[in-house]
């Protein structure tokens, strides 16, 4: 299996190679390769593995040496876990030419970002060891610019349109305030959020668990070319040629989380995908939201779950997005258009807002239509007379109250 | 004025005609009534108080003498707001007549029930000062047995149909645990709420903002009768003949808040009455729960702010709500039918649950229909070649891979 290096396929003196190997010989999030290619250099760690992976034996004594060079490896490095990571890695070692993987990157026009790169999504360093050795990105590859301002929109495959118009009035509203929407490329919320974020003239970065060279699912890629050609990307910590199986789908969910300034789980299933994203961001200390939906509808039922443990705030509009995911005064809306402007369509109550209480009891005991004397009125609200005459005029200066030859009724509700 | 007492109406001997008084001349929470029948006890304090509404001189020398016979007064009786309150509660003493008001509630079949009633709800107590001094009550007087396990159901008048539905579902899953249904007699939600708790063969009861002679709204006065024939109450602390004025809605909203265990608001605008119950409860330290909503309700959109702020949890379905109302173990649902069952209603998922990391991996990597050799799937799974020969025996026992000719797939989906 050494027959890598020797052939010389792996040039390990090219920092884009070894990235690339090891996106190939590691599954995503593999730690015991995070822990190597951090205790050892990328490099290194790939020289000492193509060595380690000719057999067993060979394998053993590579670990000895190398704890015997290094001996202040870490726990996870430890000989029996190294040999169990090693036997792992070492079936992949045979074939392994990231050249043809970087070359298949290069007709597609992506970029091969390396975690020195200045495009390089630096939250992605919150991760730690499980960290990805590259991101293989079609499109606009300054992930870093995109990720700064950024939201990710996810949720249920299966969703109903009520999830589908949220989404789309979620990621058109971000897309309206120069946020970047993050997501899967999956059907259902994440199809939704990447097609109305391109509507609204807006960025977007679909992270794939497969390799970037299939646009996956098929039914998507015409929406991930759309992403392309809008000045969005295409992203993947596995090189081209990669299926995208079930445990990358999960795993490449800590990517959107962790990339994304706040993630919003717009529709999900009791056990839906989109909760891994949502406890991913999380455990990184990102805002969490949650769109809450009916409860009748089982296709809510995840985010009412997320509400309930109290492990996302619950979101209903763009403003309360925006809000979770940037700094206080970046992007916030004005007052009008938002809580404020709620009380409008409010309940059917018409008590002047802005009166006390004793001036509210009093506009409740006026009668609407015959004027009532100041005792009468003073008796029905509970006040003591002067404290109702005092109140009366200032009823009335406020426009609520009229008097006629001393008595006392409503205004008008148009008048004022 | 002091001919109320001069003329022998009030009988400040008969305890029940003392507080039939008291909430006759101070509005609901009227803090000062509530500190000076505290301080002198109710008949004193009645006694005093009919003498000093005689007039503001009178007044000021009653509560002279009364600071000199009794210096240890609250603040909030201090001579200028004891004037204050006396100048307010006068104006009523004129025509005082609770015989009047006793009979009425004696004609109707009522019972007024006073603080030390073993049928009082001692949950009241909570309120202090600004607990009721009585409650006049028609149908089943005894509010300490349903207070003991019950629910407020609350919500907006104008509710939609969702709402409805929602409130009916809670209801009368609440009256099949012998959970009482706490509500405020109104249209929309608490009508629903009612009527569900009836249908559902449970306890209910209606707390009026106006008296109980008057089933108040006019159309919902056919559901309070069948609230009071199925053995339910329908309870006021003003006495018959008092209008259900705006204040005393909201007013009202604090006694349903502290007799239920829990107040949940299925449905209720921004700025719905139904928040104030909530906001009474939550200062009374009892559990609140709020029903979630389309977004695009602006009808949801009150529930949405309880949650949003956190003044609420986020309940979805009678399991929740009982979760919420009830101590541990007291009518909890059983496992089977409260989140362990909702998986089988989840998103499309199908990776067996009981797989461990490696297993899943392993299980995502086997060929649904040719069968592979052991080496290509430890590459497509990224596994040690040991490690996948030993978990691949393992998915065969647990009847997940099946084993054709040394090469493996998945087992049938309907196999296991």
């Amino acid at each position: 299996m050494a027959d890598a290096r020797a052939s010389g396929i792996v040039d390990t003196a090219d920092p884009r190679a070894v990235a690339a190997a090891w996106s190939r010989l590691a599954e995503p999030a593999d730690p015991a390769a995070g822990h190597v290619v951090r205790a050892l250099g990328p490099a290194t760690a790939l020289t000492w593995l193509l060595d380690a992976a000719a057999g067993p034996d060979v394998a053993e004594r590579a670990i000895r040496r190398l704890h015997g060079d290094r001996p202040g490896l870490p726990d996870e490095l430890a000989p029996a876990r190294l040999l169990r990571a090693v036997s792992r890695w070492a079936p992949r070692t045979r074939g392994l030419d990231p050249r043809r993987e970087l070359r298949s990157l290069e007709l597609l026009g992506g970029t091969l970002l390396l975690p020195d790169d200045p495009r390089w999504p630096r939250a992605l360093d919150d991760l730690g060891v499980l960290a990805p050795h590259c991101l293989w990105a079609r499109g606009e590859p300054d992930l870093a610019g995109a990720s700064t301002r950024s939201v990710a929109l996810v949720g249920a495959r299966a969703c109903t349109e009520y999830g589908r118009h949220v989404a789309a009035e979620l990621a058109h509203g971000l897309a309206g305030r120069g946020v970047a929407v993050v997501s899967g490329g999956a059907y259902g919320i994440d199809a939704a959020a990447h097609r109305a974020a391109l509507a609204g003239g807006g960025t977007t970065v679909a992270y794939l668990a497969g390799g970037v060279d299939r646009l996956y699912p098929a039914g998507n890629a015409d929406l991930l070319r759309g992403v392309l050609d809008a000045g969005g990307a295409v992203v993947s910590e596995v090189p081209p040629g990669s299926v995208p199986s079930r445990v990358r789908f999960l795993l490449r969910n800590r990517l959107i989380a962790a990339t994304a300034r706040a993630t919003v789980v717009v529709e999900a299933a009791w056990r839906s995908g989109a909760l891994s994203t949502a406890a991913r961001a999380a455990e990184l200390l990102r805002p969490v939201g949650a769109v809450p939906g009916p409860v009748t509808s089982m296709a809510s039922s995840g985010c009412h779950r997320l509400l309930r443990d109290g492990a996302a705030v619950c979101v209903t509009d763009v403003d309360e997005v925006a809000e979770l995911a940037l700094p206080a005064g970046d992007g916030l809306p004005d007052e009008g258009s938002g809580a404020g402007a709620r009380g409008g369509t409010a309940s059917g109550r018409d008590v002047p807002d802005d009166l006390d209480g004793v001036g509210r009891r009093l506009f409740d005991a006026l009668p609407l239509r015959r004027a009532a004397d100041v005792a009468s009125i003073a008796r029905t609200a509970g006040l003591a007379l002067d404290e109702t005459r005092g109140a009366l005029g200032l009823l009335e200066l406020a426009g609520f109250a009229v008097q006629e030859g001393g008595a006392w009724r409503r205004a008008p509700s148009g008048r004022r």
